[in-house]
């Protein structure tokens, strides 16, 4: 066999370190189709003025083009053979992605746990991605729920890793010589600093974008993601093919600059779930709360403990889960992120 | 409320200068994109070594790319409450826009004109477009129907701009350095100069291009223009997106290679009507009327003022209006511009 | 008649050279977008950082970046009126085309044959793509089919070049500096050297992509391939935009990369047809065959010839012709080249 028929449940142990395949270069051209892809508008992504104006040399590459390049060289090796992708933890933006840098992904199997059915189990792994200097720009924990190529296979020894339910404002890094101190708020699009929200304070975004094949399946191949169930008709049953999570991430992300506009960047991923599939032809929406509220060392600069919810069929603020408990059929996205923003 | 819900009708006064959000660098991938959503190929704007035989330093990046970014600045400002888009005059290109350039956008408001009704109104502004040196790239007045917030709020004083019919050759502004006195005409795919064209006469460019959803919404982001209307499927009854007219004029402008493939740079816009709105689906066509003929003080340098129509359903060379006076159901845009070519 | 019909085969003389219009200056966002159009992530073109480690100064563009754009060239002055396609032979990469090459495309017309019904004849050019310092970067021969103007036009002189059946390896040009001799198998995705393939052996590349107008028109434009028949729905009577043969190459390219990653470079094309058209909504996957191996002079680097099939509706491995000889209905492509690889 020489195609990839990716890992088992069985495949993986704790402790197991698995360099993926594929660097990637990224710069003016990917920075060009996130915007072409996404209305993404954070003036800091947008612009190399105003990112200078912030103590930056100029604009980075988007914080979610650093994670989505380094999500999907890890596909191959974690998920191809996923029956569900079940969280996000502890995600760190550690240093900004310029154009022209390389990516590589490393994972370390972090935690195993075989699931009642013998058939599938759960595989913890902490992701970490480098640039060509060899810096860390980003680490994650995520879990997934993988097949056994054997039931009869014996179940590893249970390891369930202990997940921070959110970072602590003091994890979190600000970006070296990141200032907001001279913020440019009309530049940036709107008035509000840090102290202008209110913890439990509901945003609605409003806009809404009707998501073509074309458009998610082009964001996911620049991610160099190769999950069949996002490109092949034929793969599922119903003959639909599945937008990829972080897809919704992206859209979400860029249409809550409406009422965000100033948290400028992602500097952790506390929480993720995706509730529930996305297909072309849905009409994504989202509505964010703010859930906490932070001060950091660098001159000017707060964070904002965000729930950023991206809705689909029902767009109902502030409505998360049923009666049941379970997210409501309308919820396809539910993050929990700290951005920066202007104090 | 934190979003920004677009300005109305007495929002605006005259003299007041509003500065847009969101500067914007572009260069490479989005002249990439150009090239990809468009069947742009002017040699100007496709080579580096075409360019410098011009007298350039390099290819610089599309004019439209300028206008549509400048444009697409002032939409959450100008348009986001806008009945129609009623019309352009004195455009002018000053300055071409290079690989790195960051461009911002400023209107001031120069006529207000409450409707009979007393529920919308016309608003004028003047757009300028400046590159991060301050130097202006491009300035426009474009004129808009918006909706009153209130319609029991006092009209305004009217003020109505004179605008010229249209710019003077001596009106453009050449960039520094053009001269086409050494022009490759094999390269540039075409041997008709100036002296070619005869005022009066049709050119039928041929080509038709399918418009598909993906392509106009991905194009419409790229210029950070947020109308909702063109992205999200759900804001008209009828359930379909409307494209964005610079996304139709852009393509009508690209069609037009094939019979102007020498009338390389837009050096005015003297006006211009999206006669019909323009669904996905559609195949659009291009023909063009010469308008007029005049010199430039550049070396080899002409100028031909040119009528660019894009059509639909209906392609009816110089067919332009029906008994009415009213355009044809099938034109979708009538453009009224003054290109550069050699004499 | 300012606009361009084409060329009809009584247009062509046997030594005619045409220099094809429009340079073309390709970089940074021509990458990304051939990274969001194609699951391509053979590690030489996706990193700077490998493509060093393996000799170059940078990642150049993708080998078939460099085909496409010379081949689009040409579509202007040699395949508007074509009926058909009919074959490429000794296509030669001769040299790497880097971010900021400027491109242009030269041929000769090396072969002419009306056709018997007098209506058509076949046309064999020798196409040539050079770069901004007159280094040739490509060559290869194609053949078409094209329409006569007049029907009664008198026949010329048949002349059918002798075309080799396939490049033997010392033909190939390896990129100078080419080194596989401390090639990173970890980075590459695969362990497969060329030892480790044989002669006769199938490779099926597994993953299959559900093709969407919308990426088949922007590919094929951003290559400036001005085929009416790609663009325009209206243009068949079945409504139906063929998608661009070389959109299915660098699709089936791709999709080798699960096998064949290690295949970085393609060398040479030693034929290849098209079999059947592809439409949208067509789910392609691909199969690979070993045709020959060999030796280069280069440092550890190794030749591979192989047959890359694309199939649509019909996936069956090796399995190219019916029992009529002609291909299946289910092929798209039947491609034979030459890959540098790992020895």
């Amino acid at each position: 066999m020489k195609t990839n028929e990716g890992r088992f449940f069985e495949d993986y142990a704790v402790g197991q370190v698995i360099a993926h395949a594929v660097p990637r270069t990224v710069g003016a051209g990917e920075r060009a189709l996130y915007h072409a892809l996404y209305p993404a508008r954070h003036a800091l992504y947008s612009a190399d003025t105003f990112a200078q104006g912030c103590g930056l040399a100029a604009s980075p590459l988007d914080d979610l083009i650093a994670f989505h390049t380094v999500f999907g060289k890890t596909v191959p090796d974690i998920s191809l053979n996923a029956v569900a992708n079940l969280g996000y933890a502890e995600g760190r933006f550690l240093q900004p992605v310029w154009p022209g840098d390389t990516l590589r992904s490393t994972s370390e199997v972090i935690g195993l746990k075989q699931n009642s059915n013998g058939k599938t189990g759960v595989v913890w792994v902490r992701t970490r991605g480098e640039n060509q200097r060899g810096q860390a720009v980003l680490d994650y924990i995520r879990w997934v729920m993988v097949r056994k190529r054997d039931a009869d296979a014996p179940a590893p020894e249970t390891v369930v890793p202990e997940l921070k339910p959110a970072l602590a404002a003091e994890d979190l890094v600000v970006p070296a010589g990141l200032d907001f101190s001279t913020y440019d708020f009309t530049a940036a699009g709107e008035p509000h600093r840090g102290g202008d929200y209110a913890v439990g304070e509901i945003i609605d975004h409003v806009d809404g974008v009707t998501v073509e094949e074309a458009e998610h399946m082009m964001a996911t191949r620049l991610w160099q993601n190769t999950a069949k169930v996002h490109f092949d008709a034929t793969n599922r049953e119903d003959g639909r093919r599945l937008i990829y999570g972080g897809h919704v991430i992206s859209l979400a992300r860029a249409l809550s600059f409406n009422g965000l506009a100033n948290a400028q960047m992602i500097a952790g991923i506390n929480a993720g779930a995706h509730a529930n599939p996305c297909f072309a032809g849905t009409t994504v929406r989202a509505w964010s709360e703010v859930l906490d509220k932070a001060e950091t060392t660098a001159p000017g600069v707060g964070a904002l403990r965000l729930r950023l919810v991206a809705t689909g069929a029902d767009h109902a603020l502030g409505e998360l889960r049923g009666e049941d408990g379970k997210y409501r059929p309308g919820i396809l996205l539910d993050l929990d992120y700290w951005a920066l923003l202007p104090v």
